[in-house]
Parts: C-alpha cells; sequence; structure tokens
C-alpha cells in the first residue's frame, strides 16, 4: 500500500497487527493506552517549548521531521486506544464538532478565545 | 455528509472551517495547538485516573460516551495541529510505523515492554 | 499551624492525613499518583493555553487565584507521590539541580534554549 | 548546605539563581514554564506506563533513582513557575487542601473514588 491510500480504517489495522505480532496486547488496556496518548502529547509539545509563537510556525525542515515523528506516536496511540474501546476516531470527532458548533455560536464566539462557560 | 463517509481529509476541513468562522486563526499557532493537544490527551487520561485496569475495558455507557467526547477534542486539536505544518497525520502515522519496525523487531520485542533501547 | 510555618515536611503529613482519613490509599498507588500529577499538571496550563508570553505575566486577581489552586493541586500529587516511594522531593530537586549544572555549565548554556544533548 | 537543611525557599533561590546565570529568564515566561511543568510531569509518568500498580510500588533501585530524578525536575519547573508570579506553593497547597476537605468530607467521600460533583 502506497502512503496516498493511506486511511484511518488501514492505520488501525496496522497498528493491531503490530501489537499482536509483539505479543504486547497484554500492556494495552485502555487505560495504559490513554497514558500512552498522553506521554506522546508531551512529547510533542517538548518540541515547542522554548520557541516563540511566531518561530513555531517556521519550523525548520529538521524540527518539522521530529515534529512529525512525534505527531505519528499521538496518532498511532490514539489509534490504538480507540480501537481496544471500539470507538471510531472520525466518528467521535465528528460528533464532538457537531456539539462544538452549539457551545461555541458563531455570533458569540467569534474572535473570542473565552471558554464557552464564559461566553 | 453522512459520518460513514468521513475521512481525515474530511475532518481536517471541518476543524478548518470551524476555526475560520470564528476568526479564532489568530489563536492558532503551532505551539498553542500542541499545547491544545496535551491538555485534551490529560482530559482524556483523567477518566481511566482511579480505575483498574480491567474496569478500564468495561466501561459503562455513560464512561464511554464521555471518553468518546474526550477523544473527538484530542483528534481535533491534533489535525488542525497538523494542518497548520501542512503534515498529513496519517501519513506522519505510517512513517513511524515503519521506524518502530526497525527498532522493535518481532523476535527481540516479544512479550517486553521494555523500550527500545534496552532490548 | 499558620500558613508562615508551613513545611514541606509538614504540608506530607497533611496530605497523607487527608488521604488516610477518606480510605483512600487503596486508590494512591505510585502510578495513579504520577498519572494525578500529570492530569493536575494540564490542568495548571490549560490556564495559559491561550494567552500570549506577555498576558502570562500579567494575570488578574482571578486567574492568579485559579492558577494559585491548580499549583497546589500538583504539589498535592507531587508530596503524595513522592512519600509513597519514600522520596524527600527537596532532596530530589536538590540532587537534579546538581547534574543540571554539569549538564550545562555556565559558559556553554549562556542565553542558549538548546537542550544539553545539543550545546 | 546539606540537604537535610533544603527547605522550599532555599530550593526557590538555587533555581533562579540557575537561570540568572544562564541568562535563562528570557524564557521562563509563566506560559513556558508551565509547559514545561507538563512536559516533565509526562516524562515522570511515562516510567510508569506499562507497570502493574503492584509493579509500581516495587521499583528496582535503578528505577526509582530514575524516578526521583524525574520528580526533582518536576519540583524544579513548579517552584520556577510559582516564584515568577509571586506564589508560595506552600501557601497555595496548604489552601487547596482546606478546600478540599470541603469538598470532600470525610463522611461522604470515605472510599469512594468518586469526583466532588458525583458525591
Amino acid at each position: 500500500m502506497v502512503d496516498s491510500e493511506m486511511t484511518m480504517d488501514s492505520l488501525r489495522d496496522q497498528v493491531l497487527k503490530f501489537a499482536e505480532e509483539r505479543d504486547w496486547e497484554q500492556f494495552h488496556s485502555p487505560k495504559n493506552l490513554a497514558i500512552s496518548v498522553s506521554v506522546e502529547a508531551a512529547e510533542l509539545l517538548e518540541n515547542f517549548l522554548w520557541l516563540t509563537p511566531e518561530q513555531s510556525s517556521t519550523l525548520t525542515n529538521d524540527q518539522l521531521a521530529k515534529v512529525s515523528d512525534e505527531l505519528g506516536d499521538v496518532l498511532i496511540c490514539l489509534v490504538n486506544f480507540a480501537a481496544r474501546l471500539k470507538i471510531n476516531p472520525l466518528h467521535a470527532a465528528a460528533q464532538k464538532i457537531r456539539k462544538n458548533q452549539e457551545k461555541y455560536p458563531i455570533e458569540k464566539a467569534k474572535g473570542s478565545a473565552k471558554k464557552y462557560t464564559e461566553l
């Protein structure tokens, strides 16, 4: 399969096969995988720790390659986590967007960084 | 669009449109979005804080609905982050799996939770 | 005891007594407490998500009160975690500063945000 | 100073001196330091990722030394963060314990892992 044909479903299959081949399912409780998502997200964040907002938009190729790897790790862990709980990540995101549309109506939220509880 | 047709590309388009309509792009530096991924990942994790590994595999419907919402938030932030840096998240994950296959060869990694640096 | 007499030792005693009175020690494995530190640290961070670096230095009294509460939560969880493993947090920090002094010698590290591995 | 005389105040002084000597204050906005607390907390957590709750209580000396170092990092970042905002971390924690005593009265919270909003 070439990358251009990659879908969320085929990613999930690859992630599950990777774990199964290594007999790692014994470690992959939803709790442990939720931890792994958080740990990988922090590794992604670490790359931006001392950057200004502007610098974070103009990464060097080396920085971008490292960030892309960490982003990949977060998604791999998230997809693994979702699969164990039989959640479709794309559906979960689509449903959350619909909820956010109600929590943040355009006319109220426009240009504001306030949380919906303070709008 | 019905959810069953949802793809990573259409999710990205929805996420970017949501931000654009609310004039939120001014807040969405890659640095801030990396923070948002980490914050949302911790909110996901909070749901599992006091659960045993076994309890985390047998969530109630209420718990599962909450977890699904938080999972959606993590993916939304991750997709937004990736789009700002023009990274394709599925490609980044596929590339990372290939690297992991080299770091964790089946014969060495089988049944072990050790980090590749300790294998 | 008035707050001005508060020490790390008396904080630890208060934290352990709080858990014991509520029969919560059953939940307080080092693993769970390590999760709690991370979850609380993310709640602290959430307060700064959309702020500019400058805004983060000039918080309103309301923001400061909220941040102080979250900071308290992080320290409480950290002290609880350390106590379960019989680690003295102040000693651990002092020892780490000594290591950092070797990793980041003044002449090399001055004015640089680089990681010690890149100095 | 020997470690046995270490207090939160002397730790703060050491942390601030360390940053000042390296001209690092320019990077230490409260926002960046809040990120650093979260990143270090995740590094601490990573040590427990694949451990069972039981294993997390019986660390080897090597594991304990690594955990102690990471714990030190979290406290160093937290103390630095607090100092920039002129918050006394011990007072913040003591105040939060008092609030928690109201949120989690012993008779209601005893033996329960529920959040105060669900008690």
